[in-house]
C-alpha cells in the first residue's frame, strides 16, 4: 500500500496483470472539459417536452435512469411502429409535465415527476418493417465485435428504446409501466437496465471502482454540443435534430479490482481518487498533460492508462457521456454484480464513437478489470417540436 | 369506469373474482395513527450508530434500502459467527458516520452516508452453529406456509441479514459492498433484494400499485412502539433492545390490477386512491369507520377490503411496517416485475405478526393481485451501546 508511485508505474508500465487485458469505462478525454452541475431534487420540477430535440440528453442526468428495449411483435407493420410512437408521444407529453397518461390507472403516480424525461428510439429492424430503409442512417446497425466483448445476449440490441429518467425512482418505473403496458399489443419487453448516480456537489458522480467518471465531456449550450451530438439533416434530412445511442452494459470485476493498491488504481486511470485530478493536476477539470514526465523521464500519465487511450486524436472523435452505474442482485455464488450503464450521444457512430471504442478495445489498463457484457446502438428520434405531431414524424411523413 | 361506487361494491362483496383469491399487502389497521415524516435530504446527514438499538428501525425510512442475506459457510464455528460480527460492527460504525472502513478500497464511495443505518439480524441456524440453541427466541423460524404463498426459495430464508438503507443509492451499494466482501471467506450471499420509497409531502409513500400505503403505523418515540417493537429481556435477556425482522417479497400482478376500475380498487383496499383517506373519512390520517354503512345498509368500507381485514383484533396485534418498493428487470415475456418488500419489525412475531398474516392469507380482498413469493424471519440484535462492543456480543458473553 506504501510502494512509492514510481515503483507501481513502472510495474504498470512493464506489462503484467495490469496491462494484459482489452471495455472502455468512463471514458476520459482531455481539454475544454465541462461537467453537469448538481441541481437541487425538487419532486415538482418538469423538463419541456417539446422542441427541436428530445430532452434527456442535453438535460442535466437526474438521479435515476431505465433504458428500456423492446422488441415488435411478428408480423408487426408500418402502422403499429407509428402506432407505437404516437402512444408515446402522448404519454410522454403529459407524464414528464407531471399529469397523467390518458387512461392512466395510477395517477396519483404521476404527480411527482422529478424532471422526468423520456427519450425515445430506434433500432436497425425498424426501417425496413415500416418500409423506409432508404431512411436509415448509415451507422444504425449494431457494433462489430470486440475481442474484449463477453456480450450477452439478454442485454443487446432491440427494435425500440426508451430512456427514461428522474431524481425519484417512483417516477421512472411508473413512465416505464405506463409506456410499456399501452403498446403491449405491438411490442414485448427486451431488456430493462435500472441506474442510479449521485454527484458530489460540484464534482462529477463517481462510478462504483470509486473513480470520479465523466469529468471530460461536451456542454449543452455549446457549439460543440451542437454540432457533435444534434443531427444536421445533410445525409437524413428527416433526422435533423435527432441523435443516436450507444448504450453499453459494462461490468465492473471488483473482486480482482480490490486486489490493486490505490497508487495502482490511480495509474491505471490516469487520474487521483480523491479528487479526480489528471496525474499531472490538481482539480479534476484541469487538462491532463500527456507529455509531462518524472524525474526518471517516465510519462506521469502512462500511455496505457485510461484517460491517455480514451484521449480524442482529434476534434471529431468527441461525444456526450451520460452514464448511470448500476448495482444488480449478484448471481449465485458472487458478491456483488455492478458496472456501469455507458451511454454515449453523438451525431455519428462510426465517426466518434467507433474510433475510441477500437482504441481501448485494442488497448486500455482499465480493461483487465472491466467487461462489455451488453451493447445496444439507437437511433435518437428528433424533438416533437408542435404539440399534436408524433415522435418520428418526420421519418413517415417528411 | 363511471359505475356508482354501491354497484360496485355489491358485485365486490357478492364474491367474484375480486373477493376469490387469498397476500398481506401494506397491511393497514386503524387508531392511533401516525407516520414518519418526510426528511430532507442531506447527503452529509448521518444517523447515530450506537445506542441500545440498532439504527434502521426508529430511523425515519431513507429513499433506499437494500435487504442482504447470506450463509454461513459450511463447517462455520462460533468464532467464525462472532468474526462476522465483530467486523459488520467495525464496518458498520465507521460507514454510517460517514467514514471509511477499515481498509475500505473505496473511501471516497464513503463520504455521502446520506443517512446510512445498518441493520443486523440471525436467522435460526446461527443458534445451533454458535452453540447458543438454548437463547434461541422461541419465535424464530420460517414463518408457517399460507395458501397464498407462492414462494421462490431464491428469496426465502438466510442465516444473517443485512438491512441497509440510505437516500442515496450509492451510498447503499459502497456499504453493501463492504459489508459483504469483508466476510466473503466465511460467509456467502444467499440474496439480495433492493427496494425504494417516496413520499409525497406529509404522506406515506405509495406503492407501485398507486395506493399510499403505511397509513397506520406506530411511531418510534411513543411507549406502543417500544412496547410492540423492542424486546424487553424477559424471555431471552441477551435480546433486551432487540427485535425481529419479517421480510416478505410481495409481487404485484399489475396487468390484471389494471383490469379493475378505480372504484373497486377504492373498495377492494378500503381507503380513496386519491389521498388514501379511509372510504370513511377525508384524510389519510382519519381513522376508518368499519360499522359505517350507506342507504342500502352496506358497510362503506367493505369488510372484505384488506384495510378491514389487516385492522388489529387486539392491541398486540400491531408491529412497525417500514417497506419499499422494488422495480427489478422483467422476466421474459413480461412488462414488469414489481412488488414491496414488507419489512415488519415486531418483538414477537408469533404474538404480533401471524395472526394478522394468518388472517389476510385466510381472506383479503387484495389477494388476488399480491403474491407471496419470498418470506424470511430474523431476530434483530440489540445495539451496541459502547464503542468497542459487538453486535451481538450480549448473546455470546452475556
Amino acid at each position: 500500500m506504501a510502494e512509492p508511485r514510481a515503483v507501481n508505474r513502472r510495474r504498470l508500465l512493464g506489462g503484467g496483470a495490469a496491462v494484459a487485458g482489452a471495455a472502455g469505462i468512463g471514458w476520459g478525454a482531455a481539454s475544454s472539459s465541462t461537467r453537469a452541475v448538481t441541481t437541487a431534487r425538487d419532486p415538482m420540477a418538469t423538463v419541456p417536452f417539446h422542441g427541436p430535440h428530445q430532452a434527456g440528453i442535453a438535460t442535466a442526468p437526474p438521479d435515476h435512469a431505465a433504458f428500456v428495449a423492446l422488441d415488435l411483435r411478428p408480423g408487426a407493420t408500418r402502422a403499429d411502429v407509428i402506432g407505437v410512437l404516437k402512444i408515446w408521444t402522448d404519454d410522454a407529453a403529459r407524464l414528464t409535465q407531471g399529469g397523467p397518461a390518458l387512461g392512466d390507472t395510477e395517477p396519483e403516480l404521476a404527480r411527482r415527476p422529478s424532471r422526468l424525461t423520456v427519450t425515445v428510439g430506434l433500432g436497425p429492424k425498424v426501417f425496413g418493417v415500416a418500409g423506409v430503409q432508404a431512411r436509415r442512417p448509415s451507422w444504425l446497425a449494431p457494433l462489430p465485435p470486440f475481442t474484449i466483448d463477453r456480450l450477452e445476449p439478454a442485454w443487446c440490441d432491440g427494435d425500440l428504446v426508451l430512456q427514461v429518467c428522474a431524481d425519484e425512482p417512483t417516477a421512472v418505473a411508473h413512465a416505464v409501466r405506463v409506456l410499456c403496458k399501452g403498446v403491449a399489443s405491438l411490442v414485448t419487453v427486451r431488456w430493462v437496465q435500472r441506474g442510479f448516480r449521485n454527484a458530489e456537489p460540484g464534482a462529477s458522480p463517481r462510478n462504483l471502482m470509486g473513480q470520479v467518471d465523466g469529468t471530460v465531456n461536451i456542454a449543452p449550450g455549446t457549439a460543440d454540443f451542437d454540432r457533435l451530438v444534434w443531427d444536421d439533416g445533410a445525409a437524413q434530412p428527416w433526422l435533423r435534430g435527432g441523435t443516436s445511442l450507444v448504450l453499453r452494459r459494462i461490468a465492473m470485476t471488483l473482486d480482482t479490482w480490490d486486489e490493486i493498491d490505490r497508487d495502482g488504481r490511480e495509474l491505471t486511470v490516469g487520474r487521483t481518487l480523491d479528487t479526480g485530478a489528471p496525474l499531472t493536476g490538481t482539480k479534476e477539470s484541469d487538462d491532463p498533460d500527456f507529455a509531462a514526465v518524472d524525474r526518471y523521464g517516465i510519462p506521469v500519465i502512462p500511455p496505457s492508462s485510461h484517460i491517455a487511450r480514451a484521449h480524442h486524436t482529434s476534434e471529431g472523435e468527441r461525444f456526450l457521456r451520460r452514464g448511470y452505474n448500476y448495482d444488480d442482485a449478484p448471481i449465485p455464488g458472487h458478491t456483488s454484480n455492478s458496472g456501469l450503464l455507458f451511454a454515449a450521444f453523438q451525431r455519428d457512430v462510426a465517426a466518434q464513437y467507433l474510433p475510441v471504442q477500437k482504441r481501448l478495445a485494442e488497448f486500455d489498463a482499465l480493461n483487465v478489470w472491466t467487461v462489455p457484457v451488453g451493447s445496444a446502438v439507437f437511433v435518437i428520434l428528433p424533438g416533437v417540436r408542435t404539440p399534436g405531431d408524433y415522435l418520428g414524424q418526420s421519418l413517415f411523413e417528411g
